[in-house]
């Protein structure tokens, strides 16, 4: 089976001089022989997703606003890779920003992209493991979040229920307790 | 705790007249009272994903080129919502289309946001129990899809290798497995 070949990029949006978005527009070739010459290809930063287990078992998440959210959601703790950082670096660096916690294990759950047509960046997701409390939180004044700690069941259940609305966070967590039950 | 208020959008960019894509920029007040005028926000349609559960128990899947994924990936079936167009009545269009399978149990498994800062669309997503085959396949000329069946035990082993590239795919057979052992 052949993949899809990439025949021209031409830029068409760079706002904010593409610091957390670019557009492109490909020319794209198909196993088949087709050619679509105006195809949208979006570039974001890749990023990171991390589901913390503390040491009593217990999973550390948000309660919190977030932009595309229908009010308030739940959430992971997580961010944008700074350049040319790894993202194991970049998981452990916003775990400790965002909770002041540091973990004795860092399980990798994969990297995905985020849009199989558009690109619009990859995530890499972690489980944490070991995970307690170490200083204070670097609070960043855009986001506003209220931790809350949930059983397993607690966080399966909310999981479930659709109440983390943001799929990566979602992907992340149902990875993390597939994963856990191996 | 208070939400993330939308205070202006004005459009940036529409290319092919916004059929897969159309760039915002929004004036953005958060709960602290910041204002960020130049947010970035991004639209894309609709869509669902679906893991289908044949009557004997294995999952219909896909190996299957992806032009935002690395060489050939796994997949499932999926695609974009038509105008006006319900998310169940779409994942059972697209079910028959791709697969040209009916199922007689469709469980939803909730609604995400794909960017919690950007937007770029949402995600429904369904288990669709005893899939059976009932008519040829509808084929789509830039997608070569080459169908496999995958034990429980394989389709959760394939899933948590990162075989399944792109992030929905991935948050919805998570999800599924997750709800079927409730």
């Amino acid at each position: 089976m052949e993949t899809i070949r990439t025949l021209r990029r031409t830029p068409i949006a760079l706002p904010g001089e593409g610091r957390f978005l670019g557009v492109e527009q490909h020319a794209v070739e198909f196993p088949s022989g087709v050619v679509i010459d105006d195809w949208m290809w979006v570039i974001t930063p890749e990023f990171v997703n991390i589901l913390p287990r503390m040491q009593d078992g217990r999973y550390l998440c948000y309660r919190q606003a977030k932009y595309a959210a229908d009010g308030l959601t739940l959430g992971v703790p997580g961010g944008y890779l700074e350049p040319g950082e790894a993202p194991l670096a970049a998981a452990q660096r916003e775990l400790l920003e965002e909770t002041g916690c540091t973990a004795t294990g860092w399980i990798p759950l994969g990297a995905y992209v985020v849009d199989g047509n558009r690109g619009s960046g990859r995530g890499h997701f972690f489980l944490a493991t070991g995970v307690e409390y170490r200083q204070p939180i670097n609070a960043d004044d855009l986001e506003d979040l209220e931790p809350i700690l949930l059983t397993r069941h607690e966080l399966e259940a909310a999981l479930l229920k659709g109440e983390f609305q943001v799929m990566p966070w979602t992907a992340c967590i149902a990875l993390a307790l597939l994963h856990e039950q191996e």
